[in-house]
């Protein structure tokens, strides 16, 4: 735990993403990007220890990422089916690793700068008030995925 | 091998990023992205085969990817130091999967988007001739990649 890491406030349960955790083992934990949710089934792979560079995964922690990944894809394929699924993991303003598992859904343009700029718009417009703009049943997409990913793993 | 995928020419050998094969072995292949390289040290983590969805990695794929996308970051990260490696698959353009492994160094915007503008700017100049403007000794730098990964795992 890291006083100062909003990944530590998820994961000890003092901030609580909409649906709330869909998987969680001794390594890794799965749920939805915090509120405000601004794409269907964007979820976020946590890792549980505090640590800030894929170079310093121990071997364990290793070993159950590409798992972990794979069943949060097919379980988000299973509720949305979305064209593409972007994994990606960039920790810059948030150092604690963590991957941003995005559906690419078809109404979004395609490709990873298309992807971005719809997402950073649209939180510039619920940031100008837009409230309506975030996914309004977030929550129950959640129970749909952790549903389906109890199914397949 | 599909016939009209860009990384299974890759992997087939009919297409060489600089420096060749950093790794490989029966799952994973790690290389240089394919010339023009924009960043120093910018990697492509490709899956050994034709797949097109992080849902349907074997069992064997996904436990292996976790340890090549770290030993990679290990890598670099001794022979580059950045400030922060990014990883990302997104799965678009090229539908095979692979992980971008993108040193963000220090004379980089730092964020996502930020790199992600400036490596397609970089690329937009020198399409429009500023040939200068790729790094010089990709394969130079690929090879000492190489061996630090060789030294790590």
């Amino acid at each position: 735990m890291n006083p100062n890491c909003l990944t530590c406030e998820v994961l000890s349960g003092k901030r609580r993403a909409p649906g709330g955790t869909i998987f969680q083992d001794a390594l890794w934990e799965v749920g939805s990007v915090l509120a405000p949710v601004l794409v269907p089934g964007y979820l976020i792979v946590n890792l549980r220890r505090h640590c800030e560079d894929l170079k310093d995964l121990t071997p364990d922690e290793a070993a159950a990422l590409g798992s972990v990944l794979r069943t949060t894809c097919a379980a988000i394929h299973r509720v949305l089916a979305p064209p593409r699924i972007h994994v990606a993991s960039y920790g810059e303003a948030i150092r604690h690793i963590h991957f941003h598992v995005i559906p690419r859904h078809a109404g979004m343009p395609p490709g990873s700068l298309g992807t971005e700029l719809y997402i950073r718009w649209r939180r510039l417009l619920y940031r100008m008030g837009r409230k309506a703009i975030a996914v309004g049943n977030a929550a129950e997409i959640v129970a749909q995925i952790q549903d389906a990913f109890d199914r397949i793993r």
